[in-house]
């Protein structure tokens, strides 16, 4: 079977092209078009400070319809004004005249440094030239995956296919993050009384084939994305642009009605999702390594996700864990300074399978042995509260001297 | 006049000692005692894993009156069950056979690393050799105040006097900070309705020879703390072990009755504890900065103290702040994500006095000038919301390659 791509779903096709906005000569300019009205769903950030094109995409998803997607990375367009809106408008208007649609069937995004107008000069070339390139190819969707990256090292791509009834649709996705990453989206604007937290320009945009009602698959993206985008810190601070979009062609002819279809796509959409959320994570600004945490019978899930959150976000964790130094105290300090109820009398935490801590009590172990085991790729914390049945898991990367070197020096 | 310090209110006596608790030869064992029984107030920590001297200190602080104070450095004695407690409670026992007083009368402390038992023979011994060496001179105010640090750099002292009516009296402190700071510490101990932000090991130890009625004491440290300890953010991981406690022994004579004088005092302790906070951000672990964060007509206070925490916290900040990166989106977007009322619209941002950001758009500015100016020891950064009346000041420092060097090399 040929590798799965973001455009082996029916439909798609893309292009990535190179416009001269980014400094390196990388892909800088996006284009995603379905060849019919697809359903479409979005989630962006609830920073209050948004940018223009998260402005303009909130308002073109609204009607559930969508044809395609047009990205810029090098400059995030936020802070940019009315001038920031009507340049966003000017990205779909270019994108609708090459999908042959309204400029409201388009969604924008934009990733980069905030505060800069866009360089819409060479943003229309790279549009029109996007145009003229689109495909249906691995090699167009691995160029469309590359134009939204900014500091990330490594393309972030998923795809499974999954059976509805006797047919096979497909899904697939494709996502940037490294830095400014603490994604907390919902598929409504911010909101003064949100509990929801907030990170890094998180792109991600998703594919399938399968057709879907547009309510059936807003729940489902908002659902996905709270167990993986949302899961998901490299330094917590929630971007201003953070946009994650799926657009479902239909083109199998596969319905997603049942609600065992519903439930199939459910964790077919999971699956992708908690994927790029991980290369996210692993593709971190600096990281050397995935560290997973799972807080397990917390009191309830929202007491299990902030204490995950606060251990993945304490800046003593993470230089513990780029130490391969097994400082569970740092660990169980931070469970317990999240504000939720947390009893450390109650609770287990292992790391990387040994024990550290008991009941309140330091446990014998060796230290040098587990170490060894934190000097890896993936590394899992798991505190187990036994209070209740709330659990989370969130994932984030160690930090290391070359995230200073990076935000230190990437100057305005 | 001769250099005021924490001896100098009358009453006090004080000593430092090396007992081989802390690795390098620097003393680590501290014994403050007043000839009296003192007025005290204490705050702690309001992290849900809160050490055992801060259970014991909790409880001998209650009665308002207290003997004096006895602290270690190198160990927390924190995650050590039940024999933590005793071992707490040792500690204090011996400090009263020195003061000639009740256990239950002398504050116990420890900061150190989490989760190992105390080294008591030496512990032990390194009490009883402080109490050979009590006096009040400067060079004695100095060994306690070298004795409660861990990685400081500095010893972090002040002092001031004041007049009550004719009357003049004195108030000093010592603290000490560095990393794992993010202090929120309250009167009460940890509530799961706890607001509180949380952060660091900090210690702070005040004394003054007024007469401060307990009620007064506490109300008054409470809000110092609240201005000071409180609004000083490291990496904003809340230690088990935070405490700030003063002693009044009341031997000046002089009583703060009127509102007056009250007013006079708070004035005095403000200051004394803002001067504390301000050397702890300084030294911070790997500072070469400190960066003073306010954010003025904010809807409301706690929007504003929000804000000014997210800022202080956002690593791409503190990272911007050590590169002398005039990245305002950095700090705009972190006010954006506290998940407070904000309208970037409405707000102008002034980096060392240059407006940078103003009504949701950039503003021509010299980036090269404004860089400049923040490659300077002291960097200021005001964010105006003009939509009320909240204000709030909170000091951090910038992230340099030192703090993942200490932080991923500090080894358990």
């Amino acid at each position: 079977m040929a590798e799965l791509h973001l455009l082996s779903p029916a439909g798609f096709r893309a292009a990535g092209v190179y416009a001269g906005i980014k400094t390196k000569q990388n892909p800088d300019v996006g284009l995603l078009l379905c060849d019919r009205s697809a359903t479409a769903a979005a989630v962006f950030t609830t920073n209050k400070v948004f940018a223009a094109p998260v402005k303009v995409g909130r308002a073109h998803v609204k009607s559930g319809k969508l044809r395609g997607v047009v990205v810029n990375a090098g400059n995030a367009n936020a802070c940019t004004g009315k001038q920031g809106e009507r340049d966003a408008l000017r990205m779909c208007e270019i994108a609708a005249s090459i999908a042959k649609c309204k400029k409201t069937e388009i969604l924008p995004s934009s990733t980069g440094i905030i505060g800069h107008l866009l360089p819409m000069r060479k943003l229309e070339r790279g549009i029109v030239e996007a145009g003229q390139y689109l495909g249906t190819s691995l090699e167009h969707a691995r160029l469309f995956a590359a134009s939204i990256l900014t500091t990330d090292i490594q393309r972030k791509e998923a795809a499974t296919s999954l059976k509805l009834g006797r047919q096979t649709v497909t899904l697939a996705g494709v996502c940037k993050g490294s830095g400014m990453i603490g994604p907390r989206m919902s598929l409504a604007g911010p909101s003064p009384s949100s509990k929801k937290p907030l990170h890094a320009t998180m792109l991600a945009y998703l594919t399938t084939d399968a057709a879907v009602a547009p309510p059936l698959l807003r729940k489902l993206l908002e659902s996905a994305s709270d167990r993986s985008f949302n899961a998901v810190t490299v330094d917590d601070h929630t971007s201003t642009n953070d946009t994650a979009c799926i657009l479902a062609s239909g083109a199998s002819g596969a319905n997603v009605s049942s609600s065992r279809d519903a439930k199939s796509f459910a964790a077919a959409l999971d699956e992708v999702c908690r994927s790029l959320a991980h290369q996210i994570a692993a593709d971190g600004e600096g990281a050397t390594k995935v560290v997973s945490i799972t807080v397990r019978r917390a009191k309830n899930t929202a007491a299990a996700t902030a204490m995950a959150r606060a251990i993945a976000n304490s800046p003593l964790v993470k230089c513990a864990m780029h130490g391969n130094d097994p400082n569970w105290g740092r660990i169980v300090s931070a469970a317990g300074l999240a504000g939720v109820p947390f009893d450390p009398e109650k609770c287990v935490l292992t790391l990387q399978k040994t024990v550290v801590f008991r009941a309140g009590r330091p446990i014998a172990f060796d230290a040098e042995a587990v170490s060894n085991t934190l000097d890896a790729p993936e590394v899992t914390v798991d505190l187990d509260c036994r209070a209740g049945t709330g659990e989370a898991t969130v994932w984030t990367c160690d930090l290391s001297k070359e995230y200073v070197t990076i935000n230190a020096d990437y100057h305005t």
